[in-house]
């Protein structure tokens, strides 16, 4: 039996997604939890591989079990009874045998949270990053523009990455402000890695006036990241939904 | 030289604000920054002793210090410096050596945060206190009506406090409710130990159907804590604001 689990994390105290040895990681936390209830062992297969620290509201998940004397859907309170606060499953249900996490998303949605002040806000700084209390963000909107659509995104690949197909499509960056809060959301089929935090870097940049859109459609022409600027902090960012 | 100053921290990792004995404490560690930048022994006053695991977005204290070679107006910057990142100083300034944070602070308002959810969320619990989705906030909003005005408050005290004046004047509670998240906003001329914890609880209890109106009235009138529901906990309690 094929189950597809809905979850959310609070990245700051796991090194990522993916089993590391020796490290604490959500997948680890998983199997374990699956392993505890079914005795079996088996892979838990994310949608992502979320890095050291990022949230997520939406991750989405499977594993297949040969036991089915746990029903699919009663997976969510039995794996949650077991889990750390930290990490709790939404939503579980049977899928079928060939559905797959990876393979079969459409469309992925990260957000990434800012909010302007003067001094890093104790109640803000977990979940997102200070920028300056002048940013533009209509600059912002401007050059977030240039990133939508299908492109060669190699210039928002962290140097040193090995994947060699990097053409990937952005469906849409909205930004959302309210009040001192400015929340971008970005929508795409697939991210290279580091790619909405070397986006968001970029917009950042943008909204205090040290890059022009001009200079990111050079990038991206290029294929240079040394153009942009740098990768923004991992805690700002949430992979908040998973699209089949 | 007297000091106002504005203070910012996440309360999860304090024993509260008030100094105690090998604890970490708020003023604790204010006080020990205010002493490694003047090398005076001061004591850090602030407008309400927040309980442990409560966090404050505008506490409000006040110190003294003898040299005045640091402007007041630059204790922000200066404390910043070397405070941890869950406290920060949102403003400092010189005020009159009349000033006093607890003597004058004329109103304070409380916000308190609830997540409607069937399961804990991972990236809510850290600041809000989740109830059920079935929760009803008309009910809410009815029976925070018979909080506001001037009474004798004994039964919003937890057993055990000393204090025998307690007579408070609520000015007003707001619920304030998007998709999922309900805040509520308590403005009061002063609180008892535990009453905003207290009051929302009660709150709570009526939002599910298991208090009524009527009941309220009596534990007010009856000066009864036992007729009022259990007292909600810490996280999800801010001191947003104090007025002078």
């Amino acid at each position: 039996m094929r189950v597809k689990i809905v979850v959310e994390y609070d990245g700051t105290n796991f090194c990522g997604w993916q089993i590391q040895p020796k490290e604490r990681t959500v997948q680890q936390v998983l199997e374990d939890a699956v392993f505890a209830l079914t005795k079996e062992k088996t892979s838990v297969t994310g949608s992502g591989r979320t890095d050291s620290g990022v949230h997520a509201e939406g991750q989405v998940a499977h594993f297949d079990v040969k036991s089915e004397s746990i029903p699919a859907n009663k997976y969510k309170q039995a794996l949650n009874a077991l889990l750390p606060n930290d990490v709790k499953v939404l939503d579980s249900e049977k899928v079928k045998d060939d559905f797959h996490s990876v393979r079969d998303a459409k469309r992925k949605t990260y957000r990434y949270s800012l909010y302007k002040s003067e001094i890093e806000k104790p109640l803000k700084e977990r979940y997102a990053l200070k920028v300056a209390q002048t940013i533009d963000v209509k600059k912002m909107e401007e050059v977030a523009q240039v990133f939508v659509g299908t492109h060669d995104f190699k210039c928002t690949q962290a140097s040193g990455s090995t994947v060699t197909d990097t053409v990937r499509t952005i469906y849409e960056i909205k930004i959302e402000q309210k009040t001192d809060d400015i929340n971008i959301f970005v929508t795409g089929n697939g991210f290279l890695y580091n790619m909405v935090r070397i986006i968001v870097g970029a917009l950042v940049f943008a909204g205090e006036g040290k890059l022009k859109k001009e200079q990111v459609e050079q990038a991206i022409e290029q294929k240079d990241r040394k153009k942009l600027s740098k990768t923004v902090s991992a805690k700002g960012l949430c992979l908040v939904f998973v699209e089949y």
